[in-house]
């Protein structure tokens, strides 16, 4: 892509060129406005060659804009924090709200180049790297962002000159890194490892632009002028509906709700004697998962008043406090809804060697959001795909994803409902909605169904809890958390 | 204080501690129910010689939480981004909630001990930071939070024991860390400095409770006295009107509003030139703070139409976009307001080497919240005090904080509100609010001229920017900041 680019230079008089950026610099201003009003976040990412001024175009590109809706981020070396996430969690982290500008100066491009010139990463880990980062950007554009890639590309006689000047001058030879100086040492190499990372990623929904920058006003009227078209193309796309994917994620055979059996029984004292036992156990297990680093989600969802509360109360209690969180989920605030709506799980992932325990999740998307109509059908369509998307980031990461339907029946659910109204100690636990969603048990059970058939892979299964005997549910969950993790313990330990 | 504590010991049959332990964690539960329903957030410091079972004394007390409504936190060693904030910032980070539980396992006592014990602190930062710690821990208290604080202490035969087991299992030798190690070795050093922190930071507000923790289940049954008890007392504290404090920061004498003289005038040529060289000067500065890591906080406050966004446009654009972030403040959303109200202001500070401008900023407390009975009269009116010991401390840290009202009088709010209205690509900038806070001018004007006479610190001051004419008041922000980044420059470089 980048020696192919070189021979289509052009020039044009200095005259000529400041009035078109005159001209493109108060476009953007406009769009600014519009962006706003339409809430579309916009995502601009600026790679290229260490010396290209990646830096000063995008102080030029800003220099109109409103700084209360932009924002710049330079992502350097991953910190002790980042490097106990997935690979794009950073970036995932700082992904603009609805009408907002943001601007990277370098990203997961340079970032796996640098990875692979240091040899630090092997095939398989690459190619599950660029698709992530396929997925994550087309996820982005699905989910109305724009994202604008750059690469400035300047020749290497020209880089190897740029970095020279920097050294000679003390107040900016801080500004040259390691990285910089092994560019032009080993340009070709690097040639070679930019061009396959850019095919790799050159998608229809998220191109990339290569910018001349060997003369910096002339990249700054290029840039200008990608990001002007791609802002107005930006609003016409996102009329249009996102396709409806439907990746190849192997599918477990799953049975509908209807037909669990819900008819256990078992006594107090013998649940109390398993109970110890199993919780032991897990206790020993969530050890080993610190010492070897493994990430563990476990996601609950279930009926209202199916007892998630106490079964995850029983199954936390088993675990050292200083590695767990329990998240409760309820409807996204302001800054949360204003992004991908997969952010804010994201960003409550647990630290490698940690476990997250979610008292709802994002399957929120294909039940309550669904059913209240709170997002578009194409939107909850989608998300069985982006699901099965994310969850596959999980566990190429390296995490076991355990995710529980806990399940009883409708006359348990009343029979609760009905205790928890004459209980004085159980009435908070009680409300309104509770019943209206009650009302529509058929439709919550249509799309349950739905959402257990689409979204059980074979890396991140779903676990149908009987909760109809509150006993039972806790120590299959226990149970079933223990399996996974001794599964996952079992696999061969994974390389960077 | 804790050679004193030793004579204090006593022993109570296993039985009966068994009896009230049980008893105990009942009451705990009960009150967790309470806690949630009052919007009580509760914060447990638990701190302790190394090997005091710190760790297995906070599972034990969580063991019949919810877990949904509790968190753990280890605090290790500071990460580079922690160190690159005030002390506090990081457990001013993970403060609980309303309604929420937080266990802190080790925190500021024993950062400091270590700090002290590495000679890594000289007097005048530890007497800072002593200060820092009485006053966050009363804020805390006086903005709702109760504050627990426990010390775990063993005597050094035991500690001297318990370590070398743990070192004798290789599945235990990892807990034991370097300073477990050097507390064994140096107690007598360790036990002088613990004293001394311990009776700096022992305040009415939040005392410490020394735990005789030689015995795991006596420890237990202390440690859940302790805690019911103050809980129980929370809930009658929280009734009583914190004092309001006038504390010793010296004060600049500040002219009303209505003394200042709006009368400027520029013309547009002369302020083109200025603005481009004063721009200029900003730019190098910038660099200057940037490789000296020195931390400016640009707070703008201002009459509706006076001319913020403007003004902070001219000054961002002078900036390194990589170095500095505009936060925009609205209505707090509920994750911000379950908590301290300045707590999304310290999450938001730069870090060193950044600058951070506010558009609005924690003085809504005595404005808006204030004029609008958002909080009480006791919560505004502590908040200059509040407000004074924040700013102290960021100084402290070693910031710039460049505080700005942006004035304009009436007359001139009113032309720039029809003007807005009769523009077309303007109305979106006035709403309805802003004619009817147009309506308050004059209770704002108060609230205004009290808010600047009483926060106008030595190290914090308040400039009035005059902006009937808006050329004058950018290039009159620009210069104060100029001159203030100058200051702070010329001050002799700060020890850790």
């Amino acid at each position: 892509m980048l020696r192919q680019y070189e021979t289509r230079r052009y020039q044009m008089p200095q005259e000529e060129i400041k009035a078109l950026v005159r001209e493109k610099r108060a476009e953007l201003v406009r769009q600014q406005l519009l962006i706003k009003e339409q809430a579309l976040p916009v995502f601009v990412l600026v790679e290229g060659w260490g010396a290209s001024g990646k830096g000063t175009l995008i102080g030029n590109l800003i220099e109109d804009l409103d700084p209360r809706f932009f924002h710049v981020k330079k992502m350097n070396a991953p910190t002790e924090e980042a490097k106990r996430h997935p690979f794009l969690w950073r970036y995932m982290e700082v992904m603009p709200a609805a009408g907002q500008f943001l601007f990277l100066n370098s990203g997961w491009l340079s970032e796996t180049a640098d990875a692979m010139a240091d040899n630090k990463i092997d095939d398989v880990s690459l190619e599950q790297r660029l698709r992530q980062i396929r997925i994550f950007e087309r996820q982005l554009k699905d989910n109305g962002y724009l994202v604008v890639k750059l690469f400035l590309q300047i020749p290497p006689e020209e880089q190897k000159q740029r970095i020279e000047k920097l050294m000679e001058d003390k107040d900016t030879k801080w500004r040259v890194s390691e990285k910089d100086l092994l560019q032009v040492k080993k340009r070709e190499k690097y040639e070679k490892l930019y061009d396959r990372l850019l095919e790799a990623t050159n998608t229809g929904y998220a191109p990339w632009n290569i910018v001349d920058a060997a003369d910096k006003k002339q990249a700054l009227l290029q840039a200008l002028h990608i990001l002007t078209i791609q802002i107005n193309q930006a609003e016409v796309n996102r009329k249009a509906l996102p396709e409806i994917l439907y990746k190849d994620y192997p599918l477990l055979k799953m049975p509908k709700l209807s037909e669990v059996p819900l008819n256990q029984s078992l006594s107090r004292e013998e649940y109390e004697v398993r109970l110890k036992e199993l919780q032991k156990k897990l206790k020993k297990l969530h050890n080993k998962i610190y010492r070897k680093k493994i990430p563990v989600i476990i996601a609950y969802e279930g009926w209202d008043a199916a007892g998630k509360g106490g079964n995850i109360k029983r199954l936390a209690s088993a675990l050292d406090p200083r590695g767990f969180e329990v998240y409760p989920i309820a409807s996204p605030e302001p800054h949360e809804k204003s992004r991908h709506y997969l952010w804010r799980f994201y960003h409550r992932l647990p630290k490698s060697g940690h476990i997250a325990i979610f008292d709802r999740t994002w399957y929120g998307r294909v039940m309550v959001e669904r059913i209240e109509g709170f997002c578009s059908e194409n939107d909850w369509k989608r998300a069985y795909n982006e699901i099965n998307e994310f969850e596959k980031e999980l566990t190429d990461w390296g995490a076991a994803v355990i995710k529980f339907w806990v399940h009883i029946d409708k006359e348990t659910q009343l029979a609760r409902f009905t205790e928890r109204q004459n209980t004085p100690e159980k009435q908070w636990k009680i409300t309104d909605e509770d019943w209206r969603n009650r009302e529509k048990w058929d439709v919550y059970e249509t799309a349950i169904d739905e959402m257990i058939e689409k979204t059980s892979t074979e890396n991140a299964p779903w676990f149908i809890i009987q909760s109809n005997n509150k006993y039972y549910a806790r120590l299959q969950a226990i149970q079933i958390v223990i399996d996974e993790i001794e599964k996952r313990l079992a696999l061969p330990p994974r390389k960077k």
